[in-house]
């Protein structure tokens, strides 16, 4: 079993989440060892959520679950990056692809992705 | 000007770095927001060292720094994307184009990239 260096980020570690045909960068989020080894058993991305404070089966709500398709880690050993089959094909819960939709340009922030579901439709 | 949401990680927020041609993804670092205005500033990835507490140029020492092309932000405003030229090819100051260069396989980390330079030349 590998050993990943949790204490380091008091706990959590930061996963990066990549499309794993297109590398497109789909979200990051935060494991504790628990999500950790759960992702590891299930084969689906469990993350800790910061803000409920709590374990998170991505997809849960909407059905938009992650499959893990691979798995590296940093020379570190504190950073994860998960490569998946992002069902649904919509990973940010404002309904596009990518949380990263949005581009710096000129100074300001520009969404240069198309939406793929209604949040409000897939949220109730 | 945009705001990002430093005090989400008490000042700290991690940067995903990519390749901004094959999209493979090459590191993860952390800004403050003095590094994030320098690398606005200059165009070269610069960050913010936990180790050595100290803002870091990346590159600085081995001469392969990293050219702006594209800064993404996400929908939290608490992640960076930055798509990047790597001079010299190499991210990993292990002499790696990736940091990622190992992956999960039966349990053990494989590396499965092949080393770019010699960190023991470069890092005198």
């Amino acid at each position: 079993m590998i050993e990943l260096d949790f204490d380091k980020g008091n706990g959590l570690l930061p996963a990066i989440v990549q499309d794993y045909e297109t590398n497109d960068i789909l979200m990051l989020a935060y494991m504790n060892r628990q999500s950790w080894l759960k992702t590891l058993e299930t084969g689906k991305a469990t993350y800790w959520s910061r803000s409920r404070n709590t374990l998170w089966v991505k997809g849960e709500t909407s059905g938009n679950v992650q499959l893990v398709r691979e798995i590296r880690i940093d020379c570190d050993a504190d950073t994860i990056l998960l490569k998946v089959e992002q069902v649904g094909g919509a990973a940010c819960h404002l309904g596009y692809k990518s949380c990263f939709h949005r581009k710096l340009s000129d100074g300001k922030l520009k969404i240069v992705e198309e939406r793929i579901f209604n949040p409000e439709e897939v949220y109730k």
